[in-house]
């Protein structure tokens, strides 16, 4: 053993044994202090209660501006209920750092009882601190998938923890590791895309980014993640938010489970659960889920909360339980540790105090979820510092972060199509821009962003720059034309708009060397979110028609929370662009593709469809595209993509070649080298995400036509060649077989990247 | 005891005694013969090959015309390898009976042997006898199921079993007991629709028709039937034929398994198995579906038949095994007992004689397979009339029969909207009618007629009335002019089509009085019925927009295997009609309702949705259809079919008053009696389908939000009331819990009859 080995073995050895001390230590604390709490006391601990609910304003729902603590709301909550934990901000709008230290001190000051137990606040930071005025805003999930960028992912999760708990927060709801596999799904854009392997690769990059690599939540730049939403959210049969999926339990492992497994593995310290149905069973009532799975078989030792208002809908709108306290009894019992009561938090307490009175919840689930409660608010530190102050926090908005945040938007940026190098414009070029994303930093940001469903962007982010003004950045007011064409209308729904100046915006075509078209979606999340229809707005297709009858040369800028379809519009336009959610930064991100200054790196995170009723993952079964069958009787199968889950072009050209296996035939505990060759073709230096893809040619249940299984994104320079390795151990050989067992089996494998395939056996 | 009722018990007693008797010397012949056979001739009676496959022509898949039996081949399929099955027409084309009667004696007589096993014939009769010249066709089951008469379809299956018969074919595959709840699915209008009691209830009319009210296969007038497609079928994701449907075992049981059930309660004979995946596991290699489900749990004892090529399809589509050989293996032990190879039977025969050599496969698997292929022959009286002959057939194609199909499109027509009273038209008015449904025997008919795509009808059915040629032996070939505007390609897909002279039509309707036009789909199913988008075809949108733009009244006919989206045109509609796919006699029952000789009386069988990316059931779960929530965090969500489950109107109106129940709170085992009046509040005659609605208000998982549980079809004159009585009972109360367990809970539950509403307690 090297010397260096040996005191990292020394240093492992310390390490394990002080966390065992130091788990031992805090196991002591919470026991000592629980022993001293009334089960009022323990009950306000589960309950967590919105900003809303104990500030001044005419009702429950709503604050006062500028927003003021009610003291008397505060005595109450605090006082009698001993609530321990609030969220969100307040009238749904960010709030400066002062206002939050503000706000956050004086509820810790409110709650301050006997016992000293801090009250713990969580936020929805998801692509930045959501609601913190001047917070960093990165690209949403989607766009951070598209950047395959692993690095960059993790420093965008720790500028958020870092503005996060300058903010005096230290719980982020935060990342969302459902699979996204639904294009309909209103957060397919809050997810990492529809491939369980990027999911799980990601979400970890996020967790080590918001808790740190050693999960040190204690240290006051790193906050407590929150895994969402657990388990199988995205897959409702309708498409839309918070209805019935339909899942079996293979299913459910194979595809929606291992990034979840993994992230608890990671050591994150929270979860939230499915606000949805599973098989006709609400999940926060699941206790299969909710105790067997997570917690027996997973081992999670964490917090466990509810989402929004999700123990009454098992009453109101589930139909579950007859009345607000069995709604409570069911799921307190299947394992929740906190409600996300919002407003009635009196129903909460005083039913779960009469609950356990009765027997109907044991005191020992109580006990369990206080503790889990109080070890995390430790770990947070929030004993010793219940409020972090903005002041200790200089890089807050700063420009480092503000590079972080472009570079992200910079690398998701996908170039879908580009006939005839239509891209990059030449930079003395005329353009109009038009559509109505072309102007508007709502669109580039999407939901959760300075509120809930987006609409106070525009009021907050002015000092950044929408695509038209960052256009004129880069290539000067005089080149730069722009007309709206159409718009969003800003009050109303997200997908409600109107033809502002159609015919100006056609006239104005006329007179330029290119048209930057921006279409998409305005912003929106969870249900307000939902939608009946994925082509593209009819009106913005009889738009784009009517621009690409003039001949001009178009680039299509898509911005879009969702791949909206776009096949009728599609063959018209040379160029397009995929800019997803892509933050502050996307319209300078955007001007440096658009003109050649940065080279497009991004890959789809998801099947773009082409028609709205095949909606078909990349990972399909074989029978969804099966070429013509023998006989007269054919049953072919059409799968028709707009692009393929993985695209994305370059201004260089790739060359794959040399595909090599350690071996063709392996055990399933060898481990498979593989090597392949990466030639840049082209002229100008570019990144490329290297894709490996497994099929198990034949298996015990239809194995997936084929699934990603590892990637890297390599730099070359022009004409550079480098190769990629990449190593196939059991766990990419292994499948959750029809027992629910993950099993590799022998048999046939190929393996497949960028074109090129090789097969090898595992005995 | 009344002296009837001591009548019918000993009658019923000495049924039961020679049933029983029957059966026990049944088994004693089989069980003889099959301890004649070699292991060769057994697998042979496993193997049910396509008639293309025995008759002269270039290679196996086509046949010469005129049709001829190929003695070699047959000596090889018989002679050799003792081929038990033959399904199917040749080169996919309508036969007359005598040809039929000229088939199957060769085929008998090549076939005989020394066992003296006559071949079972198999056909897809679903709408009528599909490949007999001639024969009587009905709508398809969608309308049938529009139709909400039950007599009207047990006779339906009455005349269909007799011309099956004319036709020298004694065994039908139909009907399909799969539930319809996707209108993407190339196959809804095969089934009964969306509703599990409507299927039900319709299925048993169809085998009660089929097979006889007391299931006499041997009676010359009736077939076996064939229930399919075990289990699931038309509830794949993706919404495309025999593709992956993921489904817990309550959706199964709860949805799908009723149908199949009682139609298994209700003595049919055979049944064939879905094509498709269920939790990644093709159901044709299921042993828990086929087997333990199907055998032990649900007894059924007649035969089980694979769908097309479904065996080879584990290997070559599903990849669940690595051979041939594997896959008879996996489906043969799963509970298989006959395979529809359709060509390579030489496949299948010689590997599983090796498999069952080899011990892979039993050999009482095997001697339980042939047993129940036996019995069906001997049921039948195959043995002792291996064909039955078409001059002993005279009603084939009657009048009688005509009558009857007749009267069942009149029924299934739906009239989904009537502003201002449009319709009925009167009879001096001159119309334009148009469209590519207008002039086609094809689009009226649907798929399973005369040929598999149902491409071959014009040919054959030259001497039934288009609508185009009903309206003029309506009203008067002078009164009706008849532009196409648009027509399909007859010879391409079938959503292909071309807009041969547009422009003429929209010349034309200026000089009419009204317009009738005639909107839809062509003929499909299955595969090649795959959709990729429900909206109505864009040619076919922009031709009715240009149409309403001219101002005058149009009746929109729609003719259509599925519910394609009208919302779009459907505001500039005032009257719009449904047809389905009536069949044969649907031009001439859609004259009669559009000029007010017959009074609509059809319900739509399924929601008609109004938009593609909104496909929710009319029983979907409550979180479905929500209203606005408490609080600024608004989750409503919008359930917006265009038309309802059950919509359909009349040129008469129905008041329903007085519904009462005869208890308030009853257990479990009593019966509630409900009754309603319902009045005819309008100027004629009209027939009204009484739906009986029930919702379970809160159970321990999450119930539907009202169900279908009784119908009852009634004709009331002008002014006439009726009370009309139902009875709900512990079936009707009963769901599916979460341990897939049929049950009864306590708690309150709520009636809907016609708008009015009623609750009741369940102790």
């Amino acid at each position: 053993m090297k010397k260096a080995q040996l005191f990292f073995w020394l240093w492992l050895g310390v390490s394990c044994y002080s966390y065992a001390q130091e788990d031992k230590l805090l196991d002591t604390k919470v026991q000592s202090l629980l022993s001293k709490m009334t089960l009022e006391e323990k009950v306000g601990q589960m309950a967590q209660i919105t900003l809303d609910v104990i500030t001044k304003g005419k009702d429950r729902f709503t604050s006062d501006e500028p927003v003021v603590l009610d003291k008397a709301a505060m005595d109450k909550a605090f006082g009698v209920y001993k609530i321990g934990s609030v969220l969100n901000t307040a009238n749904n709008r960010a709030r400066t750092p002062e206002v939050w230290y503000n706000i956050i001190s004086g509820i810790q000051k409110a709650a301050r009882n006997k016992l000293n137990i801090p009250v713990i606040y969580g936020i929805d930071a998801i692509h930045g601190t959501t609601y913190t005025a001047g917070a960093t805003m990165f690209p949403q999930q989607i766009g951070q998938a598209a950047s395959r960028n692993k690095e960059l992912i993790k420093k965008a999760a720790q500028i958020t923890a870092y503005e996060t708990r300058a903010s005096g927060i230290p719980w982020n709801f935060s990342p969302v590791l459902d699979l996204g596999p639904d294009p309909r799904f209103p957060r397919i854009w809050e997810t990492y895309g529809e491939d369980v392997h990027l999911t799980t690769v990601l979400g970890i990059e996020a967790i080590k980014g918001y808790e740190g690599d050693d999960n040190d939540i204690n240290n006051p730049y790193h906050v407590a993640s929150c895994l969402k939403h657990f388990l199988g959210y995205q897959i409702a049969l309708s498409g839309k938010d918070r209805t019935p999926a339909y899942i079996s339990e293979q299913a459910l492992r194979e595809y929606h489970l291992p990034a979840f497994k993994a992230a608890i593995d990671a050591g994150a310290h929270t979860i939230m659960i499915n606000s949805g149905l599973i098989n006709s069973v609400p999940v926060h009532a699941n206790y299969n889920l909710l105790t067997k799975l997570l917690r027996e078989e997973l081992g999670f030792k964490g917090l466990v909360v509810t989402d929004w208002g999700d123990i009454e809908n098992l009453h109101t709108r589930d139909k579950i339980a007859k009345s607000h306290k069995e709604a409570i009894m069911l799921a307190i019992n299947a394992g929740i540790d906190m409600s996300m009561i919002a407003y009635q938090y009196e129903t909460f307490c005083d039913n779960l105090i009469a609950l356990v009175k009765e027997g109907k919840v044991k005191q020992s689930r109580i006990d369990e979820a206080v503790a889990r409660i109080l070890v995390l608010k430790y770990k947070l530190g929030l004993f010793e510092t219940p409020v972090t102050h903005y002041k200790n926090y200089p890089k807050f908005g700063s420009k480092e972060f503000e590079q972080a945040a472009y570079q992200a938007a910079a690398e998701s940026i996908t170039l879908l199509k580009n006939n005839n190098n239509t891209l990059p414009l030449r930079k003395d070029m005329k353009v109009l821009v038009t559509g109505p994303n072309a102007n508007s930093m709502r669109t580039l940001n999407g939901g959760w962003t300075y509120s809930w469903q987006g609409e106070k962007v525009e009021e907050f982010a002015s000092k950044y720059n929408t695509i038209v003004e960052a256009l004129k950045h880069k290539i000067g007011e005089h080149q730069v034309v722009y007309v709206p064409g159409l718009s969003y209308k800003m009050d109303g729904k997200y997908f409600e708009e109107y033809a502002d100046n159609m015919q100006e915006a056609l006239e104005a075509a006329k007179n330029v060397d290119a048209v930057v078209l921006c279409l998409g979606e305005n912003s929106y999340t969870e249900t307000p979110g939902n939608l009946s229809d994925l082509y593209l707005s009819d009106l913005q297709t009889e738009f784009a028609q009517k621009i690409a009858a003039l001949g001009k040369p178009i680039i299509l800028v898509l911005n879009e929370g969702r791949p909206r379809i776009i096949s009728k519009i599609e063959p018209a336009m040379p160029a397009i662009v995929q800019t997803y959610l892509p933050g502050n930064f996307g319209g300078d991100a955007l001007a440096d593709i658009l003109f050649g200054d940065v080279n497009p790196s991004g890959k789809l995170p998801y099947t773009y469809p082409k028609y709205p009723n095949s909606l078909v993952n990349y990972n399909h079964k074989p029978s969804e595209s099966r070429s013509v069958v023998e006989g007269v009787y054919n049953y072919d199968a059409d799968y028709n993509p707009q692009y393929e889950f993985g695209h994305g072009l370059s201004y260089t050209t790739f060359k794959y070649s040399n595909l090599s296996l350690s071996a063709v035939k392996i055990t399933e505990n060898d481990k498979l080298q593989v090597s392949v060759d990466v030639t840049n073709t082209g002229t100008r230096e570019g990144k490329e995400v290297v894709d490996v893809y497994l099929s198990d040619l034949y298996a015990s249940i239809t194995p997936d036509k084929k699934r990603l299984k590892a990637f890297e994104k390599i730099s070359l320079k022009a004409g550079e060649v480098k190769t990629v390795k990449f190593t196939i151990t059991k766990e990419e050989l292994a499948f959750i077989n029809d027992n629910n067992k993950k099993v590799v089996e022998p048999g046939e494998f190929e393996i497949q990247i960028g074109g090129l395939k090789r097969q090898f056996e595992v005995e």
